[in-house]
């Protein structure tokens, strides 16, 4: 099966209370990308840089299977940049700037051998961009997932409801489902946005953990208590990278597959936030994963 | 097994957004022996009332088994009377108005069949009445569990320390264990208060469900996603009175029972947010109980 991702490939100024990285490696397509790399090998990047961007990364992306054709890399032009200050308790941050440099123009081109992708994620970006990497699959993929945030819904919610017809499953966080239905409880936030097209919804609570719904279907799976969390940043398209890859190398999209997904994408997650940037998603091994996928049985299995 | 709890038997003037309720039946103690009461028949009360509480909810109480012999009802004086308003989330509230009344010169005194108990729930009160009340016990109980908040590790810090190394299970919130740790990492405070006495801990998270700590043991139960929330007045000392009622109605104070606890904890809290005060509490079926708790299996169970 093939995952096609469009999303940022970037740059990231990161300040948490465990420390501090300057231009770091960051992006949500980086680390979906890279998360669905430890499941399938067939990974089409859609995304754009600038020719600041290091090729030894870039060399490492393909180094895990990531096909690169669909990346435009702008000669002359600056990757986007984003810095942040996490609060104290990690779960907030306030942005200290953007620039989004290459982003401002993206047009997202398909490479011809990505528009049959069986699974789709569309990465956190302008609404108008996702729906243009739509336009131009060739056939219905299999599974299609999209990430979103407040914003879109604040300056550009015409358009995010018109991508949202034409998705599967929607991930955000418990705050953007509030905000998109205007329900304060999530069981009745779900219904409404089903109700906006998306069969599946997954909303994301941070070190709260996930839930995924379907219709009267719901299914929790925590975050794991972890002694230290580094750097929060990219857990979320860490766990859609977990998440999707999983689901596309199983081939199955049945509402109990889906729960295992979304227990590998909290995996995964699990390990993109103790370390900054993508450090801890460049070598992990298969028995970590499968270890780590255990812990989050145990940590909620009782006998009745 | 007798269940011996201590705390408040009081009136609530709640607001929420779902509506308001005035001069209703609160109290930790109310909430903990009601909850209980679907567990076990043993059931010993020690608080305090004034002489404007209503019989006919003395007479229920007793009803469900509750011994009141350890309730002083005091002539001419009025009952303890808390007021709030929760914020839009249900997760915070305000504090309008506290009345302490009787509450002011409570100085809990043990009937004599009491003072053999063998689980122990020491509700939120100032730890020098819990300490009172251990005080007056003949024998070393099988379980102590004792509930605090904030407030007391401000103004009674020495005197929680104290009691807190008489005790089994403390259970308090994130930002309280937070506090009485110094440390942002659930993980890590739960080391710390581990050595300040406890052998086990539970951190209620409201809406996030609750986690039980036991050395380098943890288990997670997630709360239920519910499509109301009416009011959440009481749901943590109801989870605390289901969560003590089932542990002494099985006599197993093992980890593995524990767990169970906590999920018969989180089920009567379930109920216990679907209406206003007690209501929903008065006349569970057995039935309904079990249904739910196997609703919170079927919300985190996968295979793997």
């Amino acid at each position: 099966m093939s995952l096609l991702a469009v999303g940022t490939v970037a740059f990231d100024d990161i300040e948490t209370p465990a420390g501090r990285a300057e231009k770091v490696i960051g992006g949500a397509a980086t680390y979906i990308m890279l998360a669905a790399s430890y499941f399938l090998k067939d990974l089409q990047l859609v995304s754009v840089v600038g020719d600041d961007f290091p090729r030894e990364t870039l060399d490492f992306m393909q180094s895990r299977g990531i096909d690169l054709s669909g990346l435009q890399i702008r000669q002359g032009e600056k990757s986007f940049y984003w810095a942040g200050r996490y609060h104290k308790n990690m779960n907030d941050r306030d942005t200290l700037d953007t620039q989004l440099n290459v982003l401002a123009t993206f047009d997202p081109v398909l490479p011809e051998h990505y528009k049959n992708a069986e699974y789709v994620m569309l990465g956190n970006l302008t609404p108008a961009v996702q729906l243009r990497v739509l336009e131009q699959l060739q056939q219905r993929p299999k599974l299609i997932a999209l990430d979103t945030m407040n914003f879109w819904m604040n300056v550009a919610l015409d358009s995010l409801l018109e991508v949202l017809q034409r998705i599967d499953i929607l991930t955000i966080n418990d705050e953007e489902a509030r905000q998109l239905s205007g329900e304060l409880s999530l069981v009745k936030a779900a219904k409404k946005i089903h109700a906006m097209g998306p069969k599946y919804l997954v909303i994301k609570k941070g070190e709260h953990g996930a839930l995924l719904f379907e219709g009267d279907n719901v299914f929790f799976a925590p975050a794991l208590p972890l002694a230290e969390v580094i750097d929060p940043t990219g857990a979320g398209d860490t766990f859609a990278g977990g998440f999707m890859g999983y689901l596309a190398s199983t081939g199955d999209v049945s509402f109990e597959n889906m729960k295992r997904a979304v227990i590998y994408g909290s995996a995964m997650a699990s390990f993109c936030v103790e370390k900054f940037s993508i450090e801890r998603l460049k070598d992990l091994q298969t028995e970590e994963i499968t270890n780590r996928v255990a812990q989050f049985a145990r940590l909620v299995t009782f006998s009745a």
